[in-house]
């Protein structure tokens, strides 16, 4: 099946890609990676991290550049789907991704932020089909943990009701 | 009908009040400007644009004074209420608005958040009344988007519930 | 009833812990503290507020210390406490923390963020218990209202639904 066919589900896109999910991210203090209320998933901000190491360390416009960034938010992004699938059994689960924020650390002049999200926001294209891509928020921080340049948040819509 | 009756819609409001709502934003990336999940309707982050052009670049406390945030505020949640209509129909669906984030990008001893997050508070006053305004979200970042010094995000309730 | 009752209620709790909750905070502007939507409660960012003077003023990593970002995040979610029991009449309603989202204002290189967001983290797991902790997002901003240097803001689940 072709990555091009929009009735192919999320896990067969992920496949056919090649994409390959981290493993979920550990929280880094007293807080869950996911909660599901009704039918949405709400999950803790995640952070560029590949084999347990924080990447993409420093400030966009001041060291880092734009595709360094753009890569930054597609691997915080991807930490962001390894929790939600950890938390459903499977992306396929999902059915509309609500919102993405995209929170990046920035130079006071920098105004490429646009651009830096669509690393995470074209991933999720990828993988969702573009008719359930989500609205998005993105700003510049003074600083984010662990000095990374990038954290995702997503909120996620699910087939199957929490009870409460 | 007169502005100050409480039983006026919010169509109906904006008419008597004579606001005008720009053209719903256009995304700047692989993103929607609105996502509606059962009665919940996210909207993206909107910018101060008029007429296409982003207007009130700069920093609040370093160039630019309370009064320009004010105003800056006030046509980025324009931007929000044009997005809102354009999904919705009409705003008269909006029963309630539950939450508006505010953004802004300010110089570093800047404390007047309050009042400039009050130019798109009291707009949605102004059009909603006052059994309908939101919770707020307000604080200073580090840069936004094409260099403007405010970024608003809206969450509304609305009255029909969008089929799973 | 031993605060390590995971039987014990919210309210139980807060007495057997000696934790008192603060007046309910007061709008700055044209807002509210908290509005439900169906089963959600959304809650206004709070700042860490005593007897009406806003404390921990200054910026984490100049000035502030971990210890004292750590009071900060405790005392603003304490605030949103006590505007989610103003609103509910008891935290006894709530059913899960679904989100807590925590600003800091912080040097450029504060790396300590989830260190100082576990103050308001810890609160609610010792008044919600381990299976009701949310969702976290954390980050640096350029400033806060009233030169604070800690802002809390809360998504609950609650048990009775509002009608639209």
């Amino acid at each position: 099946m072709s990555t091009g066919n929009d009735n192919a589900s999320a896990e067969e896109r992920i496949g056919n890609l090649g994409i390959e999910l981290p493993s979920s991210p550990i929280p880094l203090g007293a807080y869950v990676e996911a909660v599901q209320t009704g039918n949405l998933l709400f999950l803790s901000g995640t952070l560029p991290i590949e084999n347990g190491i924080a990447r993409f360390q420093g400030r966009l416009g001041g060291g880092l550049t734009v595709d360094d960034g753009r890569e930054a938010t597609r691997l915080a992004a991807l930490n962001a789907l390894a929790a939600a699938r950890e938390h459903l059994g499977s992306l396929d689960e999902v059915s509309r991704v609500v919102r993405l924020a995209v929170s990046l650390v920035t130079s006071p002049d920098f105004t490429q932020h646009a651009k830096v999200a669509d690393g995470a926001s074209e991933l999720l294209l990828s993988v969702f089909g573009k008719d359930r891509i989500p609205t998005r928020m993105v700003y510049g921080t003074a600083s984010l943990p662990a000095g990374v340049c990038a954290v995702t948040e997503l909120v996620l819509e699910v087939r199957n009701t929490a009870a409460l």
